[in-house]
């Protein structure tokens, strides 16, 4: 997967433009990344129900893992014994890790947020845990994926004024020392990427405040932007990114992170941003929702009981080529394991195929035509 | 998957034999299974948590469906008018359905038993139904599979010598009825091949009877052996089969309906027979049990937390080329659905890559001693 004239890892290389709309390459250890980019999640080491090879298939570039989940389960001193993350899920492409700040605010139970970092007590077992930012990196670190995030607080998405800025200003102390830590032990071997996450809640000015505090640190390969779609609507969320959008450097990732609902999605690569994530598509797959062009389609309908084409028309997708509606609508009426791996599979294909479709229309200088003509399709009902 | 000179289906040639153990090759209308062989089970049109190209990378050559689950979700018409069983499921290999007798009998609230049929209360959703000898062939032509078992009254393991006679009775004169049925049905195309199911429980001299009101009809291209492996004792049950071997025509394939573990299906093997099915792989598979060479392991054990080997060294399955045990442990403590498609997958091809040896001790003359010493090692832990 190494491109064939390397270029340092985190290099961004930018090659088309259409309003704010990027078209780029991301070049990491394990591969180059084509953006605008979805990322599948594979929080525990595994994208649920889908195998490495079929999201290579699908069309994958890179995948999201977490920090968090694989620190309680099953350890990343472990799995860095186990030869890395890479070796211990059998995905030999680039991997992205969250540094868990978003689960331990959402999934644990919070004892203490000091500036130290996050006493809290495992959503598993309950056991008691602490983890600060150098401990963070040492975690990231360990499990030896691509790129890392940094560890950040995450509030809650209508959060007010106050806890968002203190959220923020602890985000960046810890940014510092992550920084610090993550230099002492990448030492000389450069394999990973460190990005920063910005914080600020719904308020345009913190937003601006957070990018220029991380600013001043060093010249990053990219921005995470934490801590939105997060409960806040949406039209706030296209604000702050609207805002923030002309203030980000030209030369580096921009990754939404948890954007992935394809309407979300096409917003925000219109205001600039090149990376999503997003458990959207597994999970309602795993709850019998197709993406489809002409929207989401929940599989169970009647109308599918004897409907024979695949369940859309044209789709390249490994489902679609072998499969009907009907028995897809059959393996999810049976219960059937088979159904959740299918609609996984399709629903993956559908959001890594319009991130392609996204490219090639910016590359080509037609995003905003397409981007319309596709939303009214989509948003339509076909 | 035709073979190169294609016999008329049902034909069975025998090829070797090693004292009463036979090798030989079955040609059925989608293709030739060689026997002895292991049928996964895909009693709802899939064979759980595995796709059908999976199963033919792991050798499958026939799979396994049941008319009584099929019947009842999706429907048989549905399925025939989506283009059949092998369409529906995209297997192109050679399919046989079971007849759904032992379902009815083990899974529905029975509401009547007569000489026309089986009156019965859906498992799945209280609905009534009725169901005899000819609408069972109906059902079974229209999904298409390449072999079709009766329809038969199955008892308990430990029935009474009149309720296992009067069974046998029933299931006797059900046969002659599914066959003028089946011929009815068939015409001239020729592609199904109809085996009859032989009852008579734990009694010697009623499976003897058994055999011979079936050999009255007609040549049969084979015969299933029902009524086993369904509760009696072990030893009775190689009983019964060693008394049947002898007298059960050699020109044909002797199918022991639902034994699968490793060490009754080369028991039985042993004793002539040639063809298997059990849900014992997949289930197994599920609740996280691998079958190795050295006997079943669980693969939660703490053991296989810092195992970097494969589920067993030297196994040429999908799984054991791309995980280690530490791997398919944490799937299955994290709960991940890739673990139950992982063990799967591994246990199919253990039974798989079972028979295959199996075959080729039979055909080298050396099946007693292959035997001995593959048993003492499954059985001794290795």
């Amino acid at each position: 997967m190494s491109g064939a004239a390397a270029r340092p890892v985190g290099t961004f290389e930018l090659e088309a433009r259409d309003g704010a709309a990027r078209a780029a390459v991301l070049h990491l250890a394990h591969g180059t990344v084509h953006t605008p980019a979805f990322m599948p999640v594979g929080t525990q080491g595994t994208v649920k129900a889908v195998s490495s090879e079929e999201l290579a298939g699908l069309g994958s570039e890179i995948v999201l893992a977490n920090a968090y989940h694989l620190y309680l389960r099953p350890g990343h001193e472990r799995v860095r014994r186990l030869g890395g993350l890479h070796r211990f899920m059998d995905w030999q492409g680039p991997i992205l890790t969250d540094s868990g700040g978003y689960q331990v605010f959402s999934l644990a139970k919070i004892n203490e947020v000091t500036d130290d970092g996050v006493g809290f007590q495992s959503h598993i077992d309950g056991s008691r845990h602490f983890i600060g930012p150098e401990f963070v990196m040492e975690i990231e670190h360990a499990l030896g994926a691509d790129a890392i995030m940094a560890f950040d607080e995450c509030p809650p998405g209508r959060a007010d004024r106050e806890t968002a800025a203190r959220a923020m200003e602890r985000t960046h102390g810890w940014l510092e020392r992550c920084d610090r830590r993550f230099d002492e032990l990448s030492g000389d071997d450069g394999a990973q990427v460190l990005l920063p996450v910005l914080q600020g809640g719904t308020f345009p000015d913190l937003r601006i405040e957070s990018l220029r505090r991380a600013g001043e640190l060093r010249d990053w390969p990219g921005f995470g932007i934490g801590g939105l779609s997060v409960g806040e609507p949406k039209e706030l969320m296209n604000e702050i990114l609207a805002g923030m959008s002309s203030e980000l450097p030209e030369g580096g990732v921009r990754y939404l992170m948890g954007v992935g609902y394809p309407a979300d999605l096409l917003a925000a690569v219109r205001l600039g941003y090149d990376l999503f994530d997003c458990v959207a598509p597994t999970r309602n797959g795993r709850n019998g929702t197709a993406f489809t062009s002409a929207g989401p389609v929940n599989v169970k309908l009647a109308a599918w009981r004897d409907d024979a084409s695949p369940i859309e028309e044209g789709c390249g997708c490994w489902a679609c080529a072998r499969y009907s509606r009907a028995y897809v609508r059959h393996l999810f009426v049976a219960e059937e394991l088979l159904g959740l791996r299918v609609l996984s599979i399709h629903n993956l294909y559908f959001l890594t195929d319009l991130v392609r479709q996204t490219r090639a229309a910016i590359a080509e200088g037609r995003f905003e035509r397409w981007v319309t003509a596709w939303l009214t399709r989509y948003e339509g009902g076909g």
